[in-house]
């Protein structure tokens, strides 16, 4: 089968490689119907040492179970399913506690053993915990704005989704999202099917922003670090936000989350941060009472009832996929989702 | 009147000082039945710089008011009140979010403007919202030990409340206090107060650690650092504390918070924290989806349903205070806190 294997900084290649097979009896193969390139692959992409050996790509999938090992039930041949970007058995200790991310018996793809999904066909391990089923709903004759939304809850949009719902967004709230990537536009989305009353977005590239106004954002805000915090703190009438949802990852974004976040508020990240020590002292957070908070999305925990509002149209968060490709060409994807050219990059099988 | 100055580390001098008078209509005179040293007194005794002019001291008082501004409606002259360690006009938007030491017209005891607690004498800035009545009680017949209960929800028992309030103890939770001083044992109280099924005391101070046992803690671990962390893990069958009341402050405190909280779990600090930058990248928080909350406690969102449970008998928090001085030893007070001698000293008028 093709898959997409990254060598070292900018250096992406689709070669053919041996078909997955299952390995253990709780596994399951997959034919992958759509898969997607995730702002968090560009990371390596800006920084992954070269190497002889490939590292294999990807964590987003829908597709359609091909095989099944003996000790799986939940899934079967020919099911229309999604694959949340990490596996898990969804009942161990932390998968009943709403974090799948942290199950005992999980982990992630990308590693030579468990295979990327930016490939044709992939190795889903603990099958009965990492894919759950599209309810009546054909991959073959599905409209493509259907697949792509259903594709954006495998990751995306439920990661937007987990950033909303730890920073606790409910109705009467004042929420900045900063970052207007595909993770902070589906923190917009995310926030407004919260019941946020004023979602604030703070980005200044438009074709996206007003994806985000689409979305729910009720403001832009183009201007970064003392600037943004300034006209945030002048928006909410000097009070700052409810909530800031954190969707970049760097110091600066840190920076400004806890410059605008009003005392007794939340900032909730889930751009994966590129530091480790940052300021959480008196002046920082502990002064104002903030909470910190964010992580990893479990998406396993939000994936059912995300389903159910996508087949239902309530959410159409498979708008921030702006271009698709074919598994020939995720290179290109993968150049024009670092030029910013385009937002996010599915890819069609 | 006599009041309570520092003029440097270890220097606490007791003084005669003019009495304090009504500056405000807004503000009420107090005459101090109970106040007390707080561990937070102890980060100048051992840093602040030596100067002339003496720095007021206290911020914890059980008392009786003298008199009142024009302005002042809920207290009268006569009424046997507490005052919180932050005054606030409660009224404010982030009083009534529940954040009273972020009032937008409140602040701190302590400076030369407002003065210190640990004084025969108190001018309360914003007397309506700043002082609360404690009803059918007579302090000049009342018993000790409820004397001292109530002045420990001036500042301590709240402040181990908010610990475990922010950290959302709840039936069913395994909590972990870390520091054995007063705050960390009225983080236990507040604990099984809100119900939690487990409390483990971290803490190695056996006369501390006892009373941790009646207030409520199920367990004690005396090792600090990595053995600390493996002993609570062990404890919790590996899994870790769902809850981390961090009462102390300092650096290891912090590192051994994060080191035996549970994916998904809370850290809550209430010890001001003695450093700004610390870690909270994958390795320490995100990866785990640890959420970090606490700061000063706002005493007077808790104080009233506070007051009853003492009166009532369901919680004696004022055990904390293991010495009673008159106003002339408060110096020796210190002293003995600070070299660890009494837990915490009660100053009696």
């Amino acid at each position: 089968m093709k898959a997409t294997l990254m060598y070292g900084a900018g250096d992406v290649r689709v070669e053919t490689v041996p078909d997955p097979v299952i390995e253990h009896p709780t596994d399951a193969i997959v034919r992958t119907v759509r898969a997607c390139v995730c702002g968090s692959d560009l990371h390596p992409y800006h920084s992954l040492p070269h190497g002889d050996h490939g590292r294999p790509m990807g964590h987003e999938l829908i597709g359609v179970v091909e095989e099944i090992g003996d000790a799986v039930t939940t899934v079967t041949p020919g099911d229309f399913v999604i694959a949340p970007f990490a596996y898990q058995d969804n009942t161990c200790v932390f998968c009943r506690e709403g974090f799948h991310t942290s199950c005992l018996y999980g982990g992630f793809y990308g590693s030579p053993e468990v295979g990327g999904l930016q490939a044709e066909f992939a190795r889903i391990p603990q099958a009965d915990g990492s894919l759950v089923k599209v309810p009546g709903t054909d991959p073959a004759s599905a409209d493509e704005g259907l697949l792509a939304s259903l594709l954006s809850l495998s990751d995306v949009y439920l990661t937007g989704h987990h950033a909303a719902h730890m920073g606790r967004v409910a109705p009467g709230k004042t929420v900045t999202v900063i970052g207007d990537g595909a993770v902070g536009l589906s923190a917009v989305l995310a926030s407004r099917r919260l019941g946020a009353e004023r979602i604030i977005l703070m980005g200044r590239h438009t074709a996206r922003t007003d994806l985000g106004i689409e979305f729910g954002a009720t403001d832009v805000v183009a201007e970064r670090g003392a600037e943004g915090i300034a006209r945030v703190l002048d928006l909410t009438g000097g009070e700052g936000s409810h909530v800031v949802l954190e969707a970049v990852g760097h110091m600066p974004a840190y920076e400004q989350a806890y410059g605008i976040v009003r005392p007794g508020g939340v900032i909730s990240r889930v751009g994966v941060p590129q530091y480790e020590d940052a300021p959480i002292g008196f002046g920082s957070l502990f002064g104002k009472n903030i909470t910190l908070t964010g992580g990893p999305a479990p998406v396993r925990a939000y994936l059912e009832p995300a389903i159910r509002d996508v087949l239902d149209g309530v959410i159409d968060p498979g708008r921030v996929f702006d271009r698709t490709v074919a598994i020939d060409d995720v290179p290109a994807g993968y150049a024009a989702m670092d030029a910013r050219q385009a937002l996010k990059v599915m890819i069609a099988f």
